[in-house]
């Protein structure tokens, strides 16, 4: 039904890349969101390289994926010895997948320089490894890694590589440029020649070295290739791997050739930033298709023929994406996602009021100050509904202090004062804590929650801090998100400072403020 | 001489990028930096469409250029005025330039939609303004807008449109992707048919929404295009425009096609992060050829072979572009990536003996704790020059302490205090700064710039923070990076703790011994 099939690695191709590290509950949440996404097989992880890999599935062994069929990679068997012995590919048996993606060397340099072994013995592994595991009921794809770099060297030697494979049974047998070095018009002349040589369904695997790992993998689909491996974002090593975020709009919008379920193209921009998320990596502003500011117009006649007709400055619609158009300096640009907001709580935004303008200006204030509401439901809500009267305050802080301390032995106290007025009631107290922010949440839940009790009910599910502008050094502003949740419910709660501690002040306050918030507007029937 | 003439439009394009803005300063030292790289064309803005840019001309009039001639970029006359009359092409005049650049609609329905003019009246644009800049001395480059788009929708007109251009006197003519939508094979189509009507030179402008730029710019020089404009570091509006820095190399390294002047290449590297200094745009660490990590290795495997040849995973030698290899040291690389790092550093690890197992021990440990040492190499370097005995303390820390105060008003004051001993000498200082980490940064740098005043040319280029598990709220243990710079060297460090001050304390402390350190190390010999 599908004309490609996508493979993704970013689980393992992907964590290869620099300030990437995967834990097991991040590897869980991303495959959840690829199969969420559509895609056709998920490669998990090396299960003979590390126990991490291997304990993510025995973990994901019985999951109820609704598109994705999970592999597992691996080396061939290592030389000279038995397939059975190897160890890797026992871990391969024994990770449980039905589908095993098997990498051998297709350049000769690297069989006689990096394994050190004969290039008949590298023609054995790779043939021993396939027939084993087809053996075993496993579909095997085949990695010919280096093959771009070894057709170029020796064609004939890549060229038996492909055979032997082929000949193996390999179900698919996938073109590796793993260098990322080869030009697209190489690839296409390269893939005409393994097309009369080699009769099985063929891949691509490309890295972006020379920035041409899209159009190389395009160009392959074009030439007949019917499996694209890559990674969300371009993850991986060196440049990384090849961008399946802009591999899939080209093939779906531009080539006709359908790669994912219908419907499902929609889910990009979100699955592009949830994994960039749970990766903790900065999303590029700029990446094609799924980037904020991929529709994102600045230049005055660009905005003005925009306004006129959106197909004059965008080459696709970015709704097809799930991306949306961006009009920079524009004190329009995300009135319509407020509003819609405003109207979830009941707020009289239609008639365009005074509190409704007035709102609109603090938040644009406030995103220029680097606030970001998208993440931050919590925040926004407490904002909108101060604006418009709907909130009155519980408490009156009066001052704050935090001391730290750490001796010659390395020992640490880290302590939070707080004094605030509740009515005419002044409460003064302090709390220690793991570090300064924990002492301050333990130092102002104690404050609290003789008045408000409920709050003993909630707690804080995840903490994260992304720096905004990293080159002003240790001044820079930073931005912290917190997610907190009691038995009923989640919200999350954004605070912005140059001070990391008053950043993290101001999310706390949120989170505590808008449940304190929630169980007065449920309360108010009753009092009423 | 030059096979390829480059044409660098980011101070007119790539400042209609997001978060992009140049002040008449930093456009002379963008400028100037190109000259140094040998770009054939500098694009120095719109004269016509505002002050700052007509302003640059004329600072840059008397300018004595290296390689570089400078161009200017402008609309044709608008519709329905004599040329002579025209502001845009007044304020081209006044510039003083050599070299014009015009850019045209070659596309039907921009000129019907957005211009609001007739297909003959946009003809007639083209050809007054091309004819009266040649009248006046200059030599003029036509900018086919939108030439693909409307190639496809109606080639007789887009051909029309370059055939007049061509005829009234135009040298090059480029055929613009501006939209970004095309696919390389496409690109390469319409060139084919491009070169059969018009004969003069051509030249190809594209933009990266699809993710094709480079490719697309490459496969027109491969179909004769003899110039290529584009962006350092791919500025520009949208997805930004075609990216310099991989264009060219590709170009020099893999295609046998000159485009700078000998020995230029070398300092592509240092050109592209120093315009991205001066832009204050963040480095992509994965850009191709010129990033920060594009030459980073991280699995263990590629690491290994690396060992035994770096032609195994490197597609150029890092050095032909002023970069360098770099070996990451992390959970998936095993031993290889350290035992590589500890030879650069002439550290006796090749025995594998008892310092090294001690440090290989001590890394794993620091490891599980959730360091990273693959984006840290100076806290690494620290860490194996003090197995090795290579390193000596510098001060003793005897107490450190942080006050943080915010009161009724929201004011807030942070402070430091730092208490140690260099020698016999007791030091206790402190210091005000915006947050307490830069209150740190500023009080341990009062308390050690007398006896180590090196540390005065040091500064903070970023800062980062990651939590690590993000489940325990605000207790979670947070990863923070920092990375240093001073006129010689960059260089980061890491501190991990569940405390953030703590955290970012550890990797302040090993940013700045590590600077104290290299200073002693390099003094050596001199003392001996």
């Amino acid at each position: 039904m599908l004309d490609v099939k996508i493979y993704d690695t970013t689980l393992r191709d992907g964590s290869q890349g620099e300030g990437i590290s995967f834990s097991l509950d991040d590897k869980i949440k991303i495959a959840r969101k690829l199969d969420y996404l559509g895609i056709s097989y998920i490669e998990g992880g090396w299960p003979g390289s590390n126990p991490k890999d291997l304990e993510f599935f025995q973990v994901m062994r019985d999951y109820n994926w609704e598109n994705a069929q999970l592999a597992a990679f691996s080396s061939t068997r290592k030389a000279g010895i038995n397939v059975k012995q190897d160890s890797n590919i026992k871990a391969l048996l024994e990770s449980g997948v039905k589908v095993a993606t098997i990498f051998g060397k297709a350049w000769d340099f690297h069989v006689l320089r990096a394994l050190e072994t004969t290039l008949e013995e590298n023609l054995a592994m790779i043939r021993d490894t396939i027939v084993f595991l087809k053996e075993n009921g496993l579909q095997v794809f085949f990695d010919a890694e280096h093959f771009f770099d070894g057709y170029k060297n020796n064609p004939e030697y890549a060229l038996q590589v492909l055979e032997t494979a082929a000949q193996a049974g390999a179900e698919c047998v996938i073109l590796c440029d793993t260098n990322g070095g080869s030009l697209p018009w190489e690839v296409s002349a390269i893939i005409d020649q393994v097309k009369q040589k080699v009769d099985k369904p063929l891949g691509i695997h490309t890295h972006n070295d020379s920035a041409c790992a899209v159009s190389s993998s395009l160009i392959a689909v074009q030439q007949g290739c019917v499996q694209v491996q890559g990674t969300i974002n371009s993850y991986g090593e060196r440049c990384g791997n090849a961008d399946l975020t802009s591999i899939i709009p080209n093939l779906e919008l531009k080539m006709g050739k359908k790669c994912l379920p219908p419907g499902r193209l929609k889910r990009l921009t979100e699955v592009s930033h949830y994994i960039a998320e749970v990766a903790n990596m900065p999303s590029s502003n700029s990446q094609p298709f799924v980037g904020h500011g991929a529709f994102a117009h600045k230049g005055g006649i660009h905005v003005n023929a925009l306004l006129k007709d959106s197909l004059t400055y965008e080459h696709i619609d970015p709704e097809e994406v799930g991306n949306h158009r961006r009009v920079l300096v524009s004190e329009l640009s995300g009135l319509s996602n407020l509003l819609y907001k405003a109207r979830e709580l009941n707020l009289d935004v239609n008639s365009y009021n005074a509190e409704t303008r007035k709102v609109i200006k603090q938040i644009k204030e406030l995103e220029n100050e680097g606030f970001q509401f998208e993440g931050a439901d919590a925040s926004l809500e407490l904002l909108l509904r101060k604006a418009f009267g709907q909130y009155k305050e519980f408490y009156q802080l009066k001052n704050l202090k935090i001391i730290m301390e750490k001796n010659e032995a390395g020992e640490i106290v880290s302590e939070a004062i707080v004094k605030l007025s509740i009515g005419d009631e002044i409460i003064h107290t302090a709390a220690e804590g793991d570090g300064p922010v924990n002492a301050l949440d333990n130092s102002l839940r104690k404050a609290l929650n003789t008045a408000y009790p409920e709050i003993n009910a909630m707690h804080l599910r995840d903490y994260k801090v992304r720096v905004l502008n990293g080159n002003d050094g240790t001044a820079a502003k930073v931005r912290v998100l917190i997610e907190s949740a009691n038995q009923y419910d989640k919200w999350s709660t954004v605070g912005v400072s140059e001070n990391i501690i008053e950043a993290s002040w101001q999310a706390l306050v949120d989170s505590i403020n808008y449940l304190m918030m929630k169980k007065q507007l449920t309360a108010m029937p009753d009092n009423n």
